[in-house]
């Protein structure tokens, strides 16, 4: 039996559908993914990569079904799911799952496709397990598909682990051995068992501060709208690759095409060097007109213009940032209290307040070079209207 | 220059006053005494000393006056009251503190007496210190008490890092570097520079979370509820230590004693061995007669014995706990949020609801030797009234 | 399933016979004794103790056991032994051992007539195990005795690590999962599988380095001595407690005996308040003669009296320490390469470098009060004839 | 101040001339080469790059300083030197570092090019420092050289750290603290103060353990090979960059490049896929002819070539790898032992007695696709002599 070494879990022991699993190339692409995209920009630490956290999960999922007493052909689908759950994910992870919804209709926990030919297919088929149904789990259906994408999953215990170990900061250091034998099956459901209620809120907590010291970092946002945008401008280029090969490409094979394309060149070296733009706006939520809050694409891209046309600057010098909330998935978890299943919302108070303290974190960002930021500051707050908000 | 290897902070230097300090035998008597008293009955690896915690306290103060710029005098103060801010614990540090308060009036933090005779008074005095301001600052008062004992002191940055290094339970691992960095003066008052709600916020929440995993386990305050009436009946015992003897044992003299005064023989044996009561009644905060919170010590003496009766077991029999509820000092944390300095629990929602859900995890407790829980559940059911509520 | 939290090995699972076992007084009594006795007054967070040491040995047992296929009563006995095999230590655990052996012949490890009566013989022969079987095992005879007490054993592995997570000398991490995943059986005896000589050799130079930093730290050893004769004089003492009594005491029930009775009353304050010898001789293996290498206890004794007299300071003045060549077990350790097995020591040079480098870090030593360390100095090195070597 | 958060030393806190050079493209390019290398194919968490590695030595240079007493200009040199110390490294580090010194004759510590022009010299004309006395440090030579570049440099403390970390392997967790405070200058040198043999051999030793375990393991050696193999083809090909853009490349363009040249493609994939060649021959020192080993470039290529013709396979087909013996650079440290200054290689046996074991763990491989390993291991062990040594 093989067993890879990780700086997080020590040794994760590969067998099975894994085994073969892990050496498809859609599975060792994972490799030049990173986790984290750009937070290494903040966190100069933050390399690791996909591949590594794809392990992480396996494993944690693998220890799940060892607690819970789930073996054979159910076993090896939720551990395939977890190995596999991220193949669908775009170069830089999530920076361009944006990007490659509105061209393909397609987000990246669909894996349906990817998972329904080629390799994966024939792996999974040799092993007894359909396809279909090990896509359903990665995106969260099925029998033990809240497991692996739920509101207590095994991704989210490890990326959490993970980030923490890799960035340096601790917050995200939660207990899997206590989460994994709090889990329990009630009716078909996962919930966590008795006295487990701080088992939850503990991942509850750990997300919301990794949330506001790491994930949304605003250095890190802004490299990321950056290559937003530069992406577009990719994929517009009659030169550019097609959606379905960009889809593919690595992070290394983004940011060369974005360096090598002149349409592009600047924010590719602005990201590889990271001489990134800077604040000219940065407003609080009660400070900003309500419908600034959450902007889609079009207005963003409609607002920048305008903004750059005020300033006098060239429109690629405005890059506008209005996040939309953090999700709270973890609110609908069930816990056992006192012999009942209660959801977690209901019966911890800091559910509600932890979405309360995130809203009072976020902020409306306007970004331009750094000899910019006076003018495009100026022109922002008129045409955004936030001096008279 | 010493330094000493230690296994949170890695090398901690000693200096001046400091170096002194250490080796008397005030200081020297915390190497006897345990940091998490009976949390080692349920953790097992928690063995750690207050001696070792107040080199921590001492250090992270050291790193705080330089990062504040305040040195010479001011800074040998400060440093003096960060390691001698533990030495008026008795044996069993806060497990005997209500005890010890009932006899002589005193609490841990008044250590005016301690500090004003003998070689700690001497050693001050020889560093031109007072130890009249060295006792203030322990208790919070003066210039820089804050950063002593109060909302936002090293005492707590070291004791989450430190517990969660010994007993295992990662929820204390808090971000002292980031902590430190963040401290500032206005107006010679503490405050977290802008940008650091969450700095305080996963202090808290850390905090919250040790509460329910580790500090309030119902486990270790069995045994803390078991030994706070043995050191009652000890020092009731003609053949007792009086009360300044007593508030001067080590853990180990105060075992050593219990196992050897026949009035305390059983309750010792039970403690050193492990051979605890266990849980006859255990009931929510909102199942419970509303005056049955937070009793006082003669109440639950009262009930105790009234409980014993009417179940027919010896009055030593029957231990009834009902904590007090967990204080939130870390509300009036001042942290600058957009240029202004704010009181945290007026900008963050997670100090109210982290005061909620210890609400919710709050239990009233009734506890008897195991072959006896029957008869004392119903009877401390219907004494106490928990079936009408 | 009982799952108990450990700061090393994070869950420790406890099922069977060692669920019950770790219930027992005997057992109990480890949480007393510190794993490192007098390392603490060099490293002042390493006051762990052998019950959670204890606990760490069979938790690598067992998953020894699972990793070589071995089950029921055969793992059973190993994973009893494991959690076992310390139960025969006296107070400061090896620091008595030689006042224990002196006075009954019996070495700690020689467990049989601990488990053959009392509750630990009840409730292995409950659990059909026969307790000189599980003896056998402690003392490193029998089938897969070499995994409790051998030249490779799981409580090697364990204390290495556990000690470096106490001190904070990192010098001790090893990587138990390496070490189990490399244990294979060769014609019933241990071996380590191809590919793992330094797997080897990393136990064992972390050994020899934790050796040099932590175990045999002068400090620590000046404690020991002056502990050692304390205890002599204790057993001697009329009101002394007998031999028999004695082993069964834990740390602070000795020290609290040796500051209560007036033969050992100062000794005990100084090892209680850190308040030690001073060094008087130091000198390396080489500059003395070859007969003052590692002296027996009567021979210690005799130096002792004559040093002093001729110092003319109280005999008890005088502290010699000549201790004994660190024994390298691991030598022997088989491990296989190319297909065969070999001896590690005839397979790597290292077994030989690190008993060499031990020799040059030997140091004989002669302590006493720092305020008699001159005239102790001059008499020593005249008396041990050391200026003429 | 700025500071930045790293995984291995918290926060390190950047001034002056470092936080300048920070933001030049030659050092933010270090973002894009890999600590480890082919190492990540190995231990999939090793994704760590040269940037937070130059980092790290930049802290422990600035703490080293500080330490020494050496301040001002003399500080500002050192420092510069340790943040610069691997800006001359190519893409993949030392992996491709011959095929560049075949070609350039320079190694990849020869930075006088880089850092006497460009914004790199001009950052440090800007500080007063002069790039050639920088540049002069990082090669070893003038005052403190051997601090950056040395037998006890701090490179070795932070990569010794840091890969450990990463890849999951504790052998190389040294204790940094302990080696910063046992520097010392002794007329100019660098010594290991008083007591510190064992501080130099635990470096010594955690280097010789990560060299078995990681830093040569096979699978990364295999992947290394191929790669330099590539390398050379891709400089060869007419449409392939020169070799002054070749050794300016980042991991993640070189690998592009390699998988879309024709002549080198293969080879790119299988890197990049995790595809590798496996063993055919895998032999031990003593059972080659001495002549065999550490071949140089051109017998390789031919002994390939004949071996390839010989089994009848295309010549890429065929990988030969005879490594060159370890240096133990660390041999000459200086170390004050008994008042005098003690080369280490006169004190320790273990430095002798670890270039031995090194010996014992030297191999010589054949590598081929998994599918021509027979006919290649027959052919080489004819060719190459094998079965008559």
């Amino acid at each position: 039996m093989t067993a890879i070494k990780d700086s997080v879990h020590d040794y994760v022991p590969v067998t099975g559908v894994a085994a073969e699993l892990l050496d498809t190339p859609a599975v060792q692409r994972l490799r030049h993914i990173k986790q984290l995209s750009t937070v290494r920009l903040v966190y100069p630490s933050a390399n690791h990569t996909r591949f590594e956290h794809s392990l992480g999960v396996y494993h944690l999922a693998d220890r799940a079904c060892d607690h819970l007493g789930i073996t054979g052909e159910r076993a090896e689908r939720v551990r395939a799911a977890a190995l596999l759950h991220d193949v669908g994910h775009g170069p830089y992870g999530h920076q361009t799952e944006d990007v490659i919804r509105r061209r393909t209709g397609r987000h990246h926990d669909e894996v349906g496709d990817l998972l329904g030919e080629g390799r994966l297919a024939a792996v999974l088929e040799d092993h007894g397990l359909d396809p279909a149904a090990v896509a359903a789990l990665v995106d969260g259906r099925g029998e033990l598909g809240q497991l692996i994408s739920g509101e207590l999953d095994v991704d989210r215990t490890d990326y959490l682990l993970r980030d923490a170990h890799h960035t340096g900061v601790p917050y995200g250091t939660v207990d899997p051995g206590r989460f994994l034998r709090a889990l329990g099956l009630r009716d078909g459901d996962l919930v966590l068992s008795a006295g487990n209620v701080q088992t939850a809120e503990s991942l509850l907590v750990a997300r919301a501060l990794m949330d506001a010291t790491v994930y949304r970092h605003h250095v890190s946002r802004i490299a990321g709208a950056m290559l937003e945008r530069a992406c577009e401008r990719l994929l517009d280029d009659p030169a550019g690759p097609d959606i379905e090969r960009f889809r593919r490409l690595t992070d290394g094979e983004l940011l060369e095409r974005l360096v090598g394309t002149d349409a592009t060149a600047e924010f590719g070296r602005r990201i590889r060097d990271r001489d990134l733009y800077k604040r000219a706006v940065w407003a609080e939520r009660e400070d900003i007109p309500p419908e600034l809050r959450g902007l889609d694409f079009e207005t963003t891209a409609g607002a920048e213009r305008e903004v750059a046309d005020a300033a006098g600057v060239d429109p690629r010098s405005v890059v506008l940032d209005s996040p939309s909330d953090p999700a709270l998935k973890e609110s609908s978890v069930r816990v056992v209290v006192g012999g009942e299943v209660r959801r977690l919302d209901e019966h911890s108070p800091l559910v509600e307040a932890l979405q309360a303290a995130a809203r009072t974190r976020w902020r409306l960002g306007v970004y331009a070079p750094a000899d910019h930021t006076d003018e495009v500051s100026r022109a922002a707050r008129r045409v955004l209207g936030l001096d008279d908000a």
